[in-house]
């Protein structure tokens, strides 16, 4: 039996995304820069996505900025908000728990001269509202924050850390990294009181090499990448048409009867986390986001039990898969106080709505035969 | 019948790249960042697009860094390099038929303090070598041309120009965007003496969202998109691995026979060219690359008869396609000294090896139809 619990990290493609990527690649195959019909033809295709991820995120369609993931659109919004209002102040916050990309492009606006603060989470991952109204200076620029966090699902509370920014200061800019809340929870950044916020395509069984970035209306942006002007010049180069038509039919399919498939992933979830939870030295360090669960296994190390569980067919992570490989132990686990047993310990499991509880069911029963040996065994 | 002749714009994917995509979205999806099988199996995908290519251009594997496309190769390239060197200088020579992503990028770095020389180019729209010559200075720290012109087919002497530049001083970076001649030349950029050089997947039956920059062992860069370390940190985020594995292929399937086939291209742009140029007022802007016509049609609005042939099921460009929509009047045709009549009537018939001898003629007889009334009805 095969079970692929790891799909905060990526997701197998939708079947009708493939078949349309198919069609774009080998028959309505132009450049939408094209002044003939397969030019307006591709861009149709771009309209499209446009019109399906914008009514999703009840945004303008000119709010919309395609690039070729999450990890671009962080980028995009925190440089690019930095570069284009540094006049204006050079300290941007941000959160402990952030993404890879969030927290290495601060990294390198830190070295350009930004002052960079970095607030807390308490045990349940979540900010500590009273020290970012402490953090907020005249001269803060902008504020970054995770949406639903990637490895223990906590959920930040969008609006109200909107509300104490912009009391503080209107022009303060506020960017959202909702790449693990998009396609789980249904949400608007006006809404939300968010300016910035990006998505991703292949965590919604949508492409690689996909995203988009929420610009709020007459928020001023520095491209990152520069060229031919496309996309009103926020994001030149050609546009990968079958990767934004594949991301925009795949938020389609993954928000229809999103509540009956979350409440399922969530029923999947809990099912793990009870289940686990009542073997010995097991914890769950799990929060709100239905898809994810974290779960820390005393005793033996969280890459010995990932393989272990990878011979048995189980795929899951150890921390998140957004680090290139290096395993290290996890600064968000870190962050909500988690000793160090725990630490070096846990396992992700993240689901998505074709997962069934027969692979809950036999996740256990592997678990619970691995974890004795493994423990008998593999000291450290 | 349909004649696409835009093919310097965009290509079809070739069917078994788009097979092998639809593999690698479908089962084999893992994000290579992941620990366990499917992770390391995508991994796999990502090395062997990596051999083919690296291969292909003869350099060592570990100097591949795969981007979004040309425009972000260009942009990380140039702007990398820039950011990386700025102590030793800030001025950066390039020319003036270069493609948008290099000329808006330079722009950009102008803003930020960077000096800019663009040379001149004769009107065989081959950059002036004593142009070159008197313009390097000591705090010269790059140089970027192109190798093929997308607009008119021109070859810089990219040897004769590294040499210029290396004699000058060993230390000023010479890098080259070749994505309009890979998949067509074959060529190395080690023996070329070229430290970066960007290159696309979309221009050789490769997906659009795919493509490289050779990064010279030992050259510094700064990363323009920061995050989880991929790519031995020269660019974050989840790799694209079907676009990767789709270019990889594509590369592969392109360069085996590319003798015959460019031979074949040469020899359906030549009967192209010479049945044209023998209409009165039909004027060839053509130079050395075999898969690129650039065409006069003097008295016709180039956009009229874009739209002219358009209806007849054969498509081409106005300019490149590269620059968003926006007809206007070409700086490469300005830059080789094409008089007003000429610049505004120029179109650009780009061939690939599926294209046909059958094809070329059907062209020829629907211009030798529409022109004379063209010419007659809309005057300007």
């Amino acid at each position: 039996m095969e079970a692929y619990f790891d799909n905060a990290a990526t997701t197998a493609v939708f079947p009708e995304v493939r078949e349309l990527m198919m069609k774009l690649m080998g028959e309505d195959y132009g450049n939408p820069s094209s002044l003939h019909g397969k030019g307006v033809q591709a861009e149709k295709y771009i309209k499209e996505a446009t019109a399906i991820i914008s009514a999703q995120l009840k945004c303008k369609e000119r709010e919309l900025v395609f690039t070729s993931g999450g990890t671009e659109s962080n980028n995009l919004a925190i440089i690019g908000a930095a570069l284009a209002h540094r006049r204006q102040g050079k300290h941007i916050i941000s959160t402990t728990i952030e993404h890879a990309s969030v927290l290495a492009t601060l990294e390198f606006l830190k070295k350009e001269g930004f002052e960079i603060t970095l607030i807390d989470v308490d045990s349940d991952g979540i900010l500590k509202l009273d020290e970012l109204k402490a953090a907020l200076r005249e001269d803060t620029i902008l504020v970054s924050t995770m949406y639903v966090n990637n490895e223990i699902g906590s959920i930040q509370p969008i609006q109200e850390i909107s509300r104490i920014i912009k009391a503080h200061n209107p022009e303060c800019l506020y960017h959202v990294d909702a790449v693990q809340a998009f396609g789980k929870l249904t949400f608007s950044p006006k809404k939300l009181g968010v300016d910035l916020m990006s998505i991703s395509g292949h965590k919604i069984h949508g492409p690689k090499g996909s995203g988009a970035l929420y610009v709020r209306e007459k928020v001023l942006l520095r491209p990152i990448i520069y060229g031919g002007g496309q996309q009103n010049n926020m994001r030149s180069g050609t546009e990968n048409v079958p990767g934004i038509a594949g991301m925009g039919l795949a938020a389609k399919l993954i928000y229809t009867g999103i509540d009956e498939k979350m409440e399922y992933v969530k029923s999947l979830r809990d099912a793990l986390v009870g289940k686990l939870t009542g073997i010995e030295g097991v914890y769950s360090n799990t929060k709100e986001a239905p898809h994810i669960a974290s779960i820390s296994f005393t005793g033996v190390r969280s890459e010995v039990m990932l393989h272990a569980l990878e011979d048995k067919g189980i795929y899951v992570s150890a921390g998140s898969a957004c680090s290139s490989n290096k395993p290290h132990v996890s600064s968000v686990l870190k962050s909500i106080g988690l000793e160090a047993d725990r630490l070096e310990s846990t396992l992700r499991f993240s689901f998505c709505e074709t997962n069934t509880m027969e692979e809950v069911d036999y996740a256990v029963e592997v678990i619970n035969e691995l974890l004795p040996m493994l423990r008998r065994y593999v000291r450290h």
